[in-house]
């Protein structure tokens, strides 16, 4: 990459405003993970158009994304409208189509996102960061996955990796890693947003057992502000990832990202689905 | 009441279809909050509508929640959509809407939901409830904020009650608590959602210090199966809250929901507005 060509996240995050609320995008190779693009990169993308919208109130809140169906490789149209705006807080409704096997419309996402006009006020931080060595002393992960996505990003795990051995002796569902985007990028929320969904699935760490799995849906809540995004810049986020409960088809996994000064930037949630 | 009246929960969740996924409901006093309904009514009002539509597939996943603005008094048109139908899950958009001041439909709350048909797979409960003394040898927590909706629920707090004194000295942000319907009703999904909205806001607690809150968003998802609700008839929940992060006008709160069995029956997240 020279310091002219565009980033991948940002080529892929590429949207043209066809008329008020309507993009058209179209997925990109370089986060394509099995059976369709990275779920981050989805959730970022929906985000993008939010960022985009000339009518925007704020800063991102909150954002759910409900993965209805695998996008195909090829052009998309996303629609973001803002149903409902307040003196502080927008209200917007999302949602991803490509065509159908008959021609018409099919969704394949829908979503909706929180934007909100900050101010100063009493704060406090309730969870700290795990303890862990500088990002710097420790190997990128390996991926060993063999898909596209992974590689758009620098990964350094530290607890939970991906089970040596799929023998069935996992013990706990915890992963923490030092990550960021591949080359580096700075941080802004649809990069943030992507990062929320960085983790494996939980139950093949739980188990040490792979079973397919898919996230089904993501709610993130962005508590930094772009200027915290800002002053993060391009250095690493830590990820603390855990399930807490596995059943019958679909676990739920929480989320921590923090910046390496400490500040917590956003707290995640996913429903996972697994087979067997 | 006696043996035949209705439930004030079922009297709240009365829908009335007037064409295939449009509903005409009301507010009632029973669930009054101070500037509009109890924000868990309206979620599990709007799961109310899923679980009554002619074309659902499979019981509850996911429930996510945007209090766009506060209901006003009297009746309410709720749309639910099935806006893409798989083998085993189905994606739903729903909205809220009132008149506004010119006559003009304005969305006071917008949702989505996945239903799921869920098969019996290996499964792990990965979060153990608490030890609490059972709920029978608690005294029932007084009200003491006078709104109507807490007459509707017995708490039976053991961990992090309402600060007996407002004065700035609060150390924890967790809450655990015994609850139910008042008067007792065997539970279900809608009464399910509606319980993991039932804390007081976090940013109480930890600042002993009273402050206009309210939440934003919610997320609900359901591990339970309708028969394990069934079998937990009109038992105690033990629910577990507490926040993770503070920030200029928002926190954020997780939420875990067991039954006196000690089986998990849904976990929470919601972004609560704060002032000061």
């Amino acid at each position: 990459m020279t310091s002219h060509s565009l980033h991948p996240l940002d080529d892929a995050l590429t949207l043209t405003s066809t008329e008020p609320g309507t993009y058209a995008g179209r997925t990109t190779a370089g986060y394509w993970n099995m059976v369709g693009p990275f779920g981050g990169i989805t959730a970022a993308t929906l985000l993008q158009a939010v960022m985009q919208h000339p009518d925007r109130l704020g800063e991102p809140l909150s954002l759910t994304v409900n993965y209805a169906g695998a996008l195909a490789e090829g052009p998309f149209t996303l629609q973001a409208t803002p149903v409902r705006t307040n003196r502080s807080t927008q209200h917007w409704t999302l949602s991803i189509l490509q065509p159908g096997g008959d021609g018409s419309p099919v969704v394949t996402t829908t979503a909706t996102v929180v934007t909100a006009v900050r101010r100063e006020t009493w704060s406090l931080a309730d969870t700290p960061m795990p303890q862990a060595a500088a990002p710097e002393t420790l190997k990128p992960t390996p991926k060993g996955l063999g898909v596209e996505w992974l590689n758009r990003y620098d990964m350094r795990l530290f607890t939970g990796g991906l089970p040596r051995e799929w023998d069935g002796t996992g013990n706990s569902s915890l992963t923490q890693v030092w990550m960021r985007d591949e080359p580096p990028r700075p941080l802004d929320f649809c990069a943030l947003a992507a990062l929320a969904d960085l983790f494996f699935p939980r139950v093949w760490l739980r188990r040490a057992h792979r079973v397919p799995a898919g996230t089904v849906s993501i709610t993130v809540y962005f508590h930094a502000s772009s200027a915290q995004l800002q002053a993060t810049g391009t250095g690493y986020l830590l990820g603390q990832a855990r399930a807490q409960e596995f059943r019958n088809g679909f676990f739920d996994q929480t989320v921590q990202l923090w910046n390496e000064a400490g500040t917590m930037l956003a707290t995640s949630h996913q429903i996972v689905y697994y087979k067997e």
